[in-house]
């Protein structure tokens, strides 16, 4: 099996020299860390990913969670996540110390988190979403629930889920059924099923807390209508005792991929006995859920791109070690008493390599700023500071979400392809990630969903404020850029596409003033990778003039070979992704609307 | 699960009104046959796999084919497969009547294999494999070794098998070592290893006849020094019984998908008695290998081709099925009262299954039309035709291997999508099928194999005269679209096709001449997708021209909403894929090279 599945000096270099976490650690709430000790607490989680996550990879795909007598059984390595890691602060880190908390920028652990993806995507998931549970408790919940529920969940000895999606409703939020009858002595009674709920049951947790969507009974139609309640697998009965609340794991859904992560179908009020407690106020339970949902999709997109890191350095690690074939002479024909070459010497491995480091780093990258814009959103003490960093997080969350998911696929694929038949082998690691990534792109809104966000709200964000914030950050990276010699003509191919997008919008954005909304979304999946190559571009060249600024200045913690191939790396992606856009930018000008439904007519 | 897999009107349509059978049906060869007893044959054909094949599909996979006590245990349904299938002729088709076949047309044999590929493709193999080896056979094999051993591989009571592939050598077949030694009883005592070999071995063939490449002790090195040898797993003796021919599977080979169709490690001569007997001539093994190798490809793209179609279908019947969501109101507003819309109504999902029956279709017709170049250079009379059809077979058949084992992926993944997180679940076929086809773009030599073929072999093929005979073939279609209202401007956009690929070639071409393949052929693979995309976009344009013509004379056998759905697809194709070539040229003329190995540097 592969040794590496995540490069920590690249880790450390995105967070440190790229994203310059030190301005974000200049912040008062987190004063009590520093450069220093942030890296420190990413050396911990490598050496905790090494010696729990990895080496459990595999096994955890042939040992999948099942279904057992009304119960799921998960690995054994869930609870040593759940209780080695909470007692790390793995679960608890992002949250404020009077909370339980580390008070660490969410910069600090997406990189942390990162690094566990890399190692068993399979793992993270059952302490994230505790944590995003949690989270949900301590930002809206009453003060019981919060000291009732949320210390066991960060101490990792409770677990937590989210219960969105129903059978009939699927992405459709405004269909939810679950039912909460007022209770008079304080509860609400909850009836309903739940379907896809990760993490929803496992023997290593003593409870487990569903953080669940229902309607309240007479409440308004659709996701007005929709209210958010704590419902513990077991309540504590007045005795501060567990006790059973009618939460029932009906089934387990079997997947082709990250299968020891479980996915559960729960029932709640089977026996008319299963007491929720509302969060907030009732009927803005989506209002709750939704402003954590940036958080979830930073999430996705970090595991997407994390698997693919695992998967770049599987097939890097085979690439190098691997002899087969020999190159042309300059006649065309072969020398074969020419010992064969490694396989990482021909042009065509090669580019399959760097396709990868370029999905994977490029995306690192922006996940990273994401927090980053985080962090400083929820830091800042000026008002349009704030909303200036939340229109920023807003405006790529969409594409940070999606693109590690879409382009991991395209990148595993490729990783795949470099080991030959024994990528399609079950004793080669390669086949196992490019099962397990291809949930993300359909995880915390697919990316049919991501795509209608990003052109239909994002790009129209207060009338186009936020992309002209967005616009301007690019800029800045596009001004450094050409002052910088050799970047300059990178920085040029950027901002062509910029004066593209601005072509592109021109012609979609009169279909909804129109009213024609059809129309104008019709091809929002085009334009999500079309605008998701120009981000990456930009995270590119952000990557490329810090790695340039270091090499030109000789100023460097790193071999120049480090930033030389990351200057190779945005050349890769400049020359050979970049340039999509170009047709991606024709099909979303073209008069054409076959994708729209003419009433007498179906695909055949 | 669903219940359609494939199309069998657009089958004979492609199969008789756009490439025209008839045309093939009047060669002597064929006289027995014509249009009506082919499309009874493919009926037949349909209702075999209706009953015997597409039942199993998932049980085949959740019942792997299985090393168990030096044999491999396969589903009893190879069994149907190898006998029924035999005794119907899907085993003999192709052969002439004199060596026990039907000679049918290979374009008929082709939709005939489409169909079953398409039902499940964990079958077709054990019979296409014996009838690759069967005809290995009888084109280059002596009198004895042809009665001895076809008409039981014909029949379906015995296997074949092609082994190539060695541990240590992989694609580069000069590299291969298994010895074969001269017996002064005149056969060859073989030993040595074989890896990756598809219907290695099972339970239900009484033998199992494997066709081998191997070295003659002093033979030259290389590619050059290669010969074939029919090696029995059961050799006759004298008596005619079979006996022990000291052929042992070693093991078996896991796999991320197709597994019903087993993948087996085999040990030739552990015990010094395994016996070969010499193909034709010594050292000319790899030349017969690939006499055959054409036929083997068209196969690999055909059940490419295939499993996508059975995923379109999939997930076009969930689409036609699965509520979920609203349209926006023209005030961007969705009616909660409204009933929830078939997804199938959404755009992004019939733009995703557009691209699916783009894909399918468009490959399925270039395939058809390989198989047709087939049959006519090897029945006409005249030299120059059957240079110019052996001709045009070679200049497409790298793009007819790649193109659906590609895009074939990448439309199965636009159909699990479809599903959403039903696509993810094994309850749902869509993961079945997304890994099943994983391994085409690996078989009988990867994409980057074949993009190395395309691009350093055939563009060049007799100075240019390959290329030059192709593009008249076009040109025929892009004369006759012109012709037809509503076509031109098709036309005139896969005209500039041909222009800027003579651009792409331009430039490429000095590279060669200068003697810098490494150069010339580093982009191969981006080439290879730029030129796929142009010889389906042919592909449609040659459907739309025969679909249009049918609405226009209205002298046509189907629905028109069979052609308005055909010209649909031409319209999704032409504005969301052929666009693509832009981005791709752009790559192709860059003059970076950064996929071209510095000396001193590794990818890190």
């Amino acid at each position: 099996m592969a040794t590496k599945y995540v490069d920590l000096s690249t880790v450390k270099f995105f967070m440190n020299a790229v994203q310059l976490v030190h301005t974000v650690l200049e912040k008062n709430t987190y004063q009590d860390h520093d450069p220093e000790s942030v890296n420190l607490f990413l050396d911990a989680v490598k050496q905790f990913a090494d010696k729990e996550l990895f080496p459990y990879f595999k096994e955890m795909d042939e040992q999948p969670a099942r279904y057992h007598k009304g119960c799921i059984e998960v690995h054994p390595q869930v609870e040593k996540m759940m209780k080695e890691g909470g007692a790390m602060g793995l679960i608890a880190a992002p949250f404020n110390y009077e909370d339980g908390g580390l008070q660490i920028p969410l910069l600090v652990n997406t990189a942390a988190s990162y690094i566990l993806d890399a190692a068993n995507n399979h793992l993270p998931g059952y302490a994230g979403l505790t944590s995003g549970a949690a989270e949900l408790i301590i930002e809206f919940g009453n003060e019981t629930l919060k000291n009732q529920y949320t210390p066991k969940m960060l101490s990792g000895e409770w677990g937590g889920t989210m219960c969105l999606t129903e059978p009939q409703a699927g992405s459709s939020l405004s269909d939810i059924v679950t039912k909460a009858t007022p209770d008079e002595r304080g509860y609400y009674k909850i009836s309903g099923q739940k379907i896809f709920i990760s993490g929803g049951d496992h023997q290593y947790a003593d409870n487990i807390v569903h953080l669940l969507l229902a309607r309240i009974e007479g409440a308004p139609a659709g996701t007005k209508g929709i209210s958010l309640f704590v419902v513990p697998k077991k309540r504590l009965d007045k005795n501060n005792k567990l006790v059973f609340n009618d939460v029932t794991t009906v089934a387990d859904f079997q997947k082709m991929g990250q299968k020891g992560y479980c996915t559960t179908h729960l029932g709640f009020g089977d026996h008319d006995d299963c007491q929720g407690y509302l969060v907030g106020e009732a009927n803005k339970g989506l209002h709750y859920m939704f402003l954590m949902m940036n958080g979830a999709r930073i999430a996705v997109g970090r595991t997407a791109s994390a698997i693919a890191s695992g998967a770049y350095y599987a097939s890097l690690e085979y690439a190098n070690e691997r002899p087969q074939g020999r190159k042309l002479a300059s006649d065309g024909t072969k020398n074969l008493k020419q010992k064969q070459s490694l396989i990482v010497e021909h042009p065509d491995v090669r580019r399959m390599l760097l396709l990868q480091k370029a999905m994977v780093e490029g995306s690192m990258n922006l996940i990273f700023k994401a927090a980053k814009y985080h962090d400083l959103q929820h830091t800042s003490s000026e008002e349009n500071e704030k909303h200036k960093y939340h229109s920023l997080l807003e405006m790529i969350i969409p594409v940070v979400k999606t693109y590690p998911s879409e382009a991991g696929i395209y990148s595993i694929n490729n990783g795949l392809q470099v080991l030959g038949g024994y990528g399609f082998c079950s004793d080669f690691i390669l086949q196992q990630y490019y099962r397990d990534i291809r949930i993300c792109s359909i995880y915390e809104g697919t990316t049919g969903i991501q795509s209608q966000d990003l052109l239909g709200r994002k790009m129209m964000l207060n009338d186009g404020e936020g992309a002209q914030l967005l616009m301007a950050e690019i800029t800045q990276t596009l001004n450094a850029a050409s002052q910088i010699p050799g970047m300059e003509v990178w920085a040029k191919q950027l901002e062509e596409q910029l004066q593209r997008t601005q072509e592109v919008l021109n012609h979609l954005a009169p279909f909804a003033m129109k009213g024609d909304y059809e129309r104008f979304l019709a091809d929002a999946s085009v334009f999500m990778e079309f605008f998701s190559l120009i981000l990456v571009g930009w995270s590119w060249l952000e990557i490329g003039v810090v790695s340039k600024r270091a090499l030109i200045t000789g100023n460097n913690s790193h071999e120049s070979s480090f930033y030389e191939s990351k200057l190779d790396t945005l050349e890769y992606f400049f020359v050979y992704e970049l340039p999509k856009t170009k047709g991606l930018a024709e099909t979303l000008l073209h008069p054409s609307s076959v994708t729209i439904k003419k009433e007498k007519e179906f695909i055949t």
